[in-house]
């Protein structure tokens, strides 16, 4: 045997493993980030909402916009920050006047929750356009009236020939239209990582140690709830009444099984501190206390690094955003309100 | 006379009396932000902290991070958006803990401030670098110790390599060259208007009622103080003690003289509230109010719209500004605190 017949030995035996292993990781119910664009549009698309250039222009400058808020000063992005994980960084989501969330609820990250199945820790809504509704009105945390957002946008020209240009000149802007298009902006923020790149064919995408980081991961059982496209959002199972580490849910009580909906784990390097209520900070912590509760076992540190090498395959590349220039408020915008 | 010659004469007659124009604002002080890259240079350069491409992006990462705050929800960019007029539009600024700024001063544009000759309302700081570390630490801004900003960044593998890259590997990352660098991306936000292209030449950058209107501005003595490359900025001339609408400031005393510094009237149209206490929503009522209370003189309704027709030429072009990807926190970075 010389030494290129050797090589290509390595190669084929490579490449089995990785067949075997992204094999593995389908059977698991592990979904890429398609690489095709027609294949991603149907995938994020809304038949009743659909995604248009013009809407998720305009819904940019809507989520970037402070003065959807009681107190003009709280937008979308500053509790589901595009700068960072698509979070805060907090424990629990801080709102209109300094107010921490009352269920202690951890901000989840808004970077591909277009793959959840529902929305929310308690998966009561079922997309982000009703979701985009419930923020904005919430007491602890935007705090607006609907008549507010309605009226703070119809007294700005530009949103009005923009709302126009994206719905045609006989569109209605009610308070749904303008959650709406929010939500298509939101629909268009994924991030392709490694580990899709590896899935989606290309056996160099992940490093030897992320693979096998992937191997422990499915070999554990992470796979059964942290699945599908978004590694994660697809289900609840965390049940709310098991005893874990900083247990700190203030009045939470989960959905209606007093269960929890699964998180995504894309970016999960980012998006710190962890679990609903935002009390555990590092990855390994993470790791094993769900290893404990969830899969009634002890992960070992060196399976917690093993996984945790896995999850950076999870970085995702996001996609350049640049800053909206918000039109000039007018004698007829509400006034801020910071009480 | 053929059709072709009044067209001339026309031309010509347009050409004296914008020449006439040009010459008047420049004779009242009025700068243009220079349309050359070596000019503009100049103006905006610190010697002492020259700027250069690799300061400008980090400088914008720290601009953009709410972990430089105790609380980690407040970066420079909460009250200095960039996206809305380099302000927050609201009366008085808000900070850590929903603290309403205890003197009632409202947040200066950051647009354009590398202008001026002192930065603050009491003009206490000569530039923009001494001005990055006042709100960082201020009890009612970002409350942040000077260890806390020093020990998050050290604490960023990412932030240290940008740091060696931009000042070399030798690089103290003390707290001063953190705000150095978020002052050197300051610099770089300049916005040039209709009004710098007409003074830089184009005799057509303005409109006919802009031109009015900035001989009616001119003439009324408005650029006595709104004057310069800031077209304000320069000086401080309101004295705290004048009586006027909506007086509250607070315990503001203004600079050792008594006085508030003249703010700029770039992108004035995108700043609203207006004064240094931010009680005046309209630029009617600020022009009036300003002619009562500086110049001595009721200016008419009709001359304050001609005004208000001019300042909208300061209305400026804003960079295009990508959102920063900020790298990660790890397990030694300072947990948020938000009380």
């Amino acid at each position: 045997m010389n030494f290129t017949t050797i090589a290509i030995a390595t190669l084929l035996t490579s490449s089995l493993v990785a067949s075997s292993l992204t094999s593995d990781a389908k059977k698991a119910g592990l979904k890429p980030i398609p690489n095709s664009d027609t294949e991603l549009l149907k995938l994020i698309d809304n038949p009743k909402n659909p995604i248009t250039t013009e809407k998720v222009e305009l819904g940019k400058k809507l989520y970037f916009d402070p003065r959807l808020s009681k107190s003009g000063f709280i937008s979308c992005n500053s509790c589901h920050n595009l700068s960072e994980g698509g979070d805060d960084g907090l424990s629990a989501a801080i709102g209109h006047k300094w107010t921490v969330n009352p269920h202690n609820l951890n901000s989840p990250t808004v970077y591909n929750a277009v793959f959840f199945d529902s929305q929310f820790w308690d998966g009561r809504d079922p997309d982000l356009e009703k979701q985009a509704q419930g923020p904005i009105q919430a007491a602890p945390e935007m705090a607006a009236k609907k008549e507010h957002v309605v009226n703070t946008i119809t007294s700005i020209p530009e949103y009005i020939t923009e709302f126009k240009t994206a719905y045609g000149d006989d569109v209605k802007i009610n308070f749904e239209k303008i959650t709406d298009t929010i939500a298509t902006f939101e629909r268009t923020l994924v991030t392709p990582s490694a580990f899709d790149d590896y899935l989606n064919g290309n056996s160099n995408a992940m490093t030897d140690t992320q693979k096998d980081g992937l191997k422990t991961f499915i070999d554990n059982g992470c796979a059964t709830c942290h699945t599908g496209v978004g590694i994660g959002g697809s289900m609840s199972a965390f049940n709310i009444t098991n005893t874990y580490k900083y247990q700190d849910v203030g009045d939470f009580k989960g959905d209606k099984n007093g269960m929890v909906k699964v998180p995504t784990l894309r970016n999960i390097t980012q998006t710190a501190p962890y679990f609903h209520n935002g009390q555990i900070w590092t990855l390994q912590e993470a790791i094993k206390e769900m290893g404990r509760i969830q899969l009634g076992k002890n992960i070992s540190d060196k399976e917690a690094s093993s996984i945790e090498e896995f999850l950076k395959a999870l970085d995702g590349r996001k996609a350049s955003i640049t800053i909206p220039n918000l039109p000039a408020s007018t004698s007829k915008t509400p006034k801020p309100d910071i009480n």
